[in-house]
């Protein structure tokens, strides 16, 4: 029984959605990962996306790029807060994708992330995880302080070398 | 049984799309006309799309504005060629639709025609209907011509009065 | 104790976001508005976003027009799930907020709903207040019935009428 | 006597333009391709399209990039059904040609599809022709049928290997 | 014998482009002004653009909205320069009729001018006139005289009377 | 001799830009207005730009529409900062002008501002002022806390009478 | 004493340029280039641009990219035709200067090709030059055959490989 | 006590933010670097913008990617003037950032150069402080001296040499 359901329209997508597994993983929360095409497999999602709920999933994460009605069509199909990813690989580097995705209709919202940003899409899952899971909540307020180490500890390694050494390091 | 089947997602497309069926009929093209949205009522879509071809259309129309993913769902759904038509009714005049429309992924094409652009659609489907029926193909020679001869009869009007009375009288 | 903390940079984003909470009454949801700048009053922000949680509030909806900068510093302040609201008020009709909302850096994501999508901002929130709600939930699922039930009714009003008669009725 | 035209404005949108003819290929469907620029042959141009119908052309696929003019001029110069396709071959990788393709006058529509979408031109000319022809219907619905296949093989390795595995062996 | 032909696809770009043939007026220069669409009128066209050397013109001022081809087209067909005046008269504001008048292939230029601005484009025509006629550059230079005479009136009235009382007189 | 000298290329501009006036006259710091065009009086603006040093002046606050060279070219003949306004008055709503003023060469900045954001030049331009002036800089903290409150007061407003009968009041 | 002035800003901006001069030796048109910096070298521009009439030179050439300045200063200080040429050397792809050159405000129009279309910059001006000179005229008439007979080359080419083997042998 | 503080999200930013830490050393002016992320350390922000003045600062220039809120929150926290520089490193090559920095709201506003624009944001920062310190503005005026030489350099290495030579030995 996963709690978060990922699904994109291709394989090709599996290099940015992967980013949105590994955050989970490293938050502890169970996921599962599909392929399922909106336009290829309309039946598959409706299965899938309808059947949602009833499997104990908790959120959606949809990625998909150019005419990307993936995310909006699984917000059709469930009542899950459904996380959509608007992917960049297309001529217009994602701008279709975002438009596909947010601008969705009055009573069916997607919630969109920046173009790529599946490791976002999956931590706004566990925030929405979090809204009743303590423990969970505890991990992502840990995961914001790491972040912020991380940068107090490049800004003091900055301050200690200068930026000429700095980059020379990288 | 109609030709053309017009599908729209919420009657306040129907001033746009309305000019498709005035177009068809002025062709003598047999149509419906349906709100259904693919957002909101996705099985009643499946349903419609699904029956399309045993109800013996030919050609579908379908506008949408915004993340508009009528369109894209409605060729996912069935063999017939389907004519998108990209509504302006956002902040973003109908350039988040074209997106959503026009960037199908490949297998899954959809015939998409200017922003507002429901009189066009309805020109396409009589020339696609055309393609086997002569006597709609000369119709349309015959509106192609008409059209020709109202640009003339406005040009000569302007060698007539000049650009200044012409602007007056109009 | 609100559930939901409403949150907007100026009263005369009033208008649009009134409708997020008119959604969350109609969904009987409990909330809390307030204008809080992000640029003009920094303090009062991270004051209201800090205590959020210890408030007992679950998710936050952040309006903001232009340089958006509100949602994400919400983000950055609480580990509670923040949709924000990109608003159109300005010259480049909103897309200057879509940027500003949506493309968050890695680690601080905000869910991003369409321009001027203030009900559908309540929507999600009542989305994830359900994943641990089943009354809710419950909702929500009765909610996108009525709202299937509406374009069904228009549909069926529109082949009774036609649509030219449908256009004069309106 | 080929059924599908297929024009370009020049040998360097061939390797994007090779796609609709394989694909034509694959369905079965006779076609002719031709270089011809609508702004140095303008007189080649009238002519092939002027021909087309007698001929025995059925629909013609028109590529072209930057300012393309070749989609829309052949749209004036034939009854036939003419599909654009936008190509990114330029410095704003496509959406000059976007605009200039589909933003047609009413009256003389052109069937856009998404940039470099030569593939979908070829599957869109081959729904067109199947609207009277049983047999070619048949094809389309089978081609459809083993989109999905693939897709649902991806799916069914994804779920055997997991996606790290998968993506190390793609 | 007309030195300048204007020409436009619809009448409803003439309010537009009159204020071409108001400035050719204003500087003697003779011109024709005539409506020929590219699109519905193609042999037209190509008799008038054929033949406009023979006629004695000697630059050409087309002005299009949408996909327009009506410039380039002109170009195309005639060795004599062509200035394009983009028209902002659809959803796009003339994006759209930019990128399809300026972004020509190699070999036929169109000189593009400013979405809307047909003055410009007469202003134009006449520098290249006055590249063999130093009595029209005479005037050109006046009227460069003159515009910054106005200018300097201006300036001299807002430092007579302050901002806030000029505004008020305006 | 005024230490703000602000021009503009055409009176058109002077409703937006009056607002930089007004809030330089609230802060209590000289300025000087000027309408002097870069395309129409390249002179004057050379004599005016390379003059304001010695005239006393300390920064340039210059607005422009459309292709805004003139706040580049200030940057181009004075050492002084040079901020810049890019106006809206075009068909594509300011975007021309932005690019026109930031996209500066290396060498030559000009610090510019929101599209219409006359306000916020005059601000930056008393920012800059106060870097030697601690009495300006104590207004300026002055004017911070004092929209601040005006926020709160709104807050405060909305609190109490509920956002329902404060629409209702606006 | 040259025809054609070619002018750009910098150094980097020479490989697009040359393609402007390459052409113009074609056509056997007498040129200078240079180059000049309207932002930092604005003294230098006056002098040269006011000097151009004088020099014999009948018509300007100007490349520019990001806030191109350039061509609208050139237009501001000679009655000559300017042709502008968007460069898009920045991470804008030459939008910038597109704005920065087209939208040129009215009685000083900069003649806007493609972007990077330096060469059709050269066949505008030999356009242009070609109004009072006969043999010019020819030999435009000549290039544009041989453009057509390249073109007439390559689709022939085609008929007889087929273009499996005709993209082999590219 | 530095007189400029630069700041940066992400030691990413920092081969583009050093051009403008070069700069200042190039002219003599003390300066500190930090990385602070405004959406994973806004303490550490408060911290330091509010610190700023007193510290003895006098600009600040604060670079930024995607949903750039840093330079935005710094104005928001400081009396000094803030120079933002757009950074391009997202799918969006930099136009969120421009959208997320320039579109401040009225009372806040950020001095936004051109995007990557850093070394113009040091040089802008230099004219800030030349305001009230004449020997720097000596500097800068030789700079300026210094930029016309280099290309008066190259426009002469031009005429000597020609473009095919001088393209040559670059």
């Amino acid at each position: 029984m996963a709690q978060v359901g990922i699904v994109m329209g291709s394989d090709s997508d599996m290099p940015v959605m992967a980013k949105a597994a590994d955050m989970l993983e490293e938050l502890g929360i169970s996921y599962e990962m599909n392929i399922i095409s909106a336009h290829r497999e309309p039946d598959e999602l409706i299965t899938w996306a309808r059947g949602a709920v009833d499997s104990g999933m908790k959120v959606m994460i949809a990625g998909a790029g150019m005419a990307a009605a993936l995310p909006g069509m699984c917000a059709a199909l469930t009542p899950l807060p459904v996380i959509g990813v608007p992917l960049a690989g297309s001529k217009l580097d994602g701008m279709d994708a975002v438009f596909s995705i947010m601008q969705m209709p009055p009573g069916v919202p997607v919630a969109t992330v920046a173009i790529d940003g599946a490791k976002n899409a999956a931590i706004l899952a566990a925030k929405i995880l979090a809204t009743s899971d303590q423990a969970l909540m505890d991990k992502l307020v840990a995961y914001t302080k790491e972040m912020k180490k991380q940068v107090e500890a490049k800004d003091a390694k900055l301050h200690e070398l200068g930026y000429k050494e700095y980059m020379k390091q990288k």
